[in-house]
């Protein structure tokens, strides 16, 4: 087992119980020894959800599921399990997620329809959903407000710690919570809710304003990281509003025009915007957080392409795991973006330390204050194009030997 | 420095000369000590020239200097130097090719336009073209037939061996020389044609007639290969064609439409795909030779991206290199490839040996067969689509931690 990312947060934050939430997890034994690898979260009635999931084109069992019932928008329960993906599972697929929800409906006393269901691990393996069954009626039983770094805990992989973030929002005159958690590691790429990801809250929201915050949320947030370009099976993210705040006096946001909905919308964002950076922070084998700034841009979407072509380059990954402000190479990566770039008008800087100006090495820059920027955990590196106003943002992790080592080792 | 790729053919091949080319080697101190870094190539009056250049963006200076005078499609000479790349060198960078040509040109007597260049090294760094000066009367005076061994040595950077490849083919009547060397290494990606590569011929064949020969041929050779995904700002492959064996009575090819041309080009292209393989096989860090075949597909292209996404999923990569035959991973690969793909009728083979079968687990596979198959050092991996006749092929290598060392201390 690798040891805890140095990268990692000092401790798991304060997250205080979501209104209408309730947690529990268990140890069924899906691959992992002397663990927890289930989690069950049953919703107050009149719960809210909003999805996204994973672009690829052949989607494990759970995103297939979860796919096919988010428009009903209403959930009542959820089940996530770490140890096994449930993906190209095939029929047995297909059946473990049916029984699987099948089980947790019993237990809650609720409809199939309404659990949503995520699996995390390794793909290709039949999920033996028989085992959620000897653990599903301790979990109804055992639910409880609270516990999010047991449930962060719960669904952890490769990920060498739990990811939690929350954020106390006053709507007009109530005050509402959002918690979040999320796992993440390896096979992130931004090309949607990467990883998996569950944000709760209790404020009165409409699933049509809900899903609409997902969608703009996500955007900046956990599409904007990237650990290694690739792209999970099973890549969800999931927000669950239960509402309970209403009972407080808090009335129910119906529209994406309601003038409430900003503050709401910041907190919302800050928590994807922690839980994303913390799926950085804890990339496989990372030594150094890596946040890619590029503007001048054509437009917002090229500075995006752009940054993603400089964070999935193994050249400037392995340079910066080297402690190497390498602005060669973010030349290779600039220029192999497709995007409009101009040699003769680029400027480079690692650190806040321009190395490069104007189509060639900054005549000014000093070595020695570049190589002590390098040596610190957190690398800036900002890639100025002087073309037009587009910015934007990434964040990845430096590629190091343990990257390989875990991808290499990890089956076996 | 890193040992001879365990993948490296067994010795540099035999390579006869070709009629009108002449190559000679000096070491000009460009960065490397105690190994030669320039390669001088003369070309008989009458030498055609194609050639095909990277996709980047930011490409470098010799590049720029090629490209605006290929379309005079004929050359004097070739200077080649490792060290430096000479790309991202602003002013001074394109002052370094002008003086480079105007040195060759002078000591070769010809006109600079006419003087083809290619640089490869560190990215960024002036490349200091007076230290060419020293060494060109003598590499005029030493240009003599053959030698391509030591040509393929002058242009190494990262290479941990030299590459050749030559065919000799029968044009009607007579008997034309293919030979070629190439450099390779990391930053390798299918965006043009891929790295540095040089290809001459003693076959009298219209300009016109090897640029298309050129611009096929790269495509399921050059272009089929992928190390990292990274594509060098420098990226070259120039073709030259003396026309010398006309004097042995080989009547020139004017037309692609010319019947002779099909053994001219099967010997051709069986240049270029020897000399890309072995790209792949000292791909950085190196330990296992892949080939990546997709079937089944919607179209040729759709299959190449697919292999392509396979190819440069450090997640695959990394699995090879554990040799693990990790089939989960590559139904991951080809779901993000955003190419049509049904889970439930992909069919996947680690070296020939049917692992996955229609959307799940192939219940007969034998996983200590599947274990031995991945322990060779060449894999065979397979992906059956089901959805169609597409069909290509890709070449690369597995992600190793050698591979982040040798990045990671470049330039250190």
């Amino acid at each position: 087992m690798p040891s805890i990312s140095p990268l990692a947060p000092a401790a798991f934050p304060e997250m205080p119980p979501v209104a209408g939430v309730r947690l529990s997890t268990a140890a069924a034994g899906i691959r992992y020894a002397g663990r927890t690898d289930v989690l069950l979260v049953l919703f107050d009635p009149g719960t809210a959800v909003a999805g996204v999931f994973t672009r690829s084109k052949c989607p494990s069992a759970p995103v297939d599921w979860c796919r096919a019932r988010i428009k009903g928008a209403a959930a009542s329960a959820l089940v996530v399990n770490s140890g096994n993906a449930n993906a190209f599972t095939g029929k047995s697929g297909r059946a473990a997620t049916k029984l699987t929800a099948a089980t947790a409906a019993k237990a809650a006393g609720c409809k199939p329809d309404k659990v949503f269901l995520a699996s995390t691990g390794v793909i290709g393996e039949p999920l033996d959903a028989t085992k959620f069954a000897d653990v599903m009626e301790r979990l109804v039983d055992d639910a409880a407000a609270g516990g999010w770094d047991r449930a962060a805990k719960a669904i952890m992989t490769t990920d060498t710690f739990p990811k939690g973030a929350a954020a106390i929002v006053r709507i007009g005159s109530g005050v509402v919570t959002v918690c979040g958690i999320a796992k993440g590691a390896g096979m992130i790429a931004p090309d949607m809710g990467t990883m998996l990801s569950f944000v709760f809250t209790d404020a009165p929201i409409a699933p049509s304003v809900l899903r609409g915050l997902l969608r703009q949320g996500v955007e900046d947030t956990f599409n904007a990281v990237t650990i290694d370009g690739d792209t999970s099976t099973s890549d969800t993210l999931l927000a669950f509003a239960t509402g309970a705040a209403a009972s407080r006096g808090v009335a129910k946001i119906t529209s994406a025009a309601d003038p409430r909905l900003a503050a709401f919308r910041k907190g919302f964002n800050a928590v994807l915007a922690n839980l994303a950076e913390q799926v950085a922070r804890d990339g496989e084998g990372a030594r150094k957080l890596v946040e890619i700034v590029v503007e001048g841009a054509k437009s917002k979407r090229s500075a995006r392409r752009i940054a993603l072509s400089i964070a999935n380059s193994p050249l400037v990954k392995t340079a910066i795991a080297g402690e190497d402000a390498n602005w060669g190479r973010v030349v290779m990566a600039v220029g192999k973006a497709g995007e409009p770039a101009d040699r003769d008008r680029l400027s480079i800087w690692f650190g806040g330390i321009r190395v490069a100006h104007k189509g060639a090495r900054d005549p000014a820059y000093d070595e020695a204050a570049v190589s002590a920027a390098m040596k610190k955990p957190e690398i800036a590196l900002k890639v100025g194009l002087g073309l037009g106003k587009g910015r934007d943002r990434v964040l990845t992790c430096d590629l190091t030997k343990e990257y390989v080592a875990i991808n290499g080792d990890y089956r076996s």
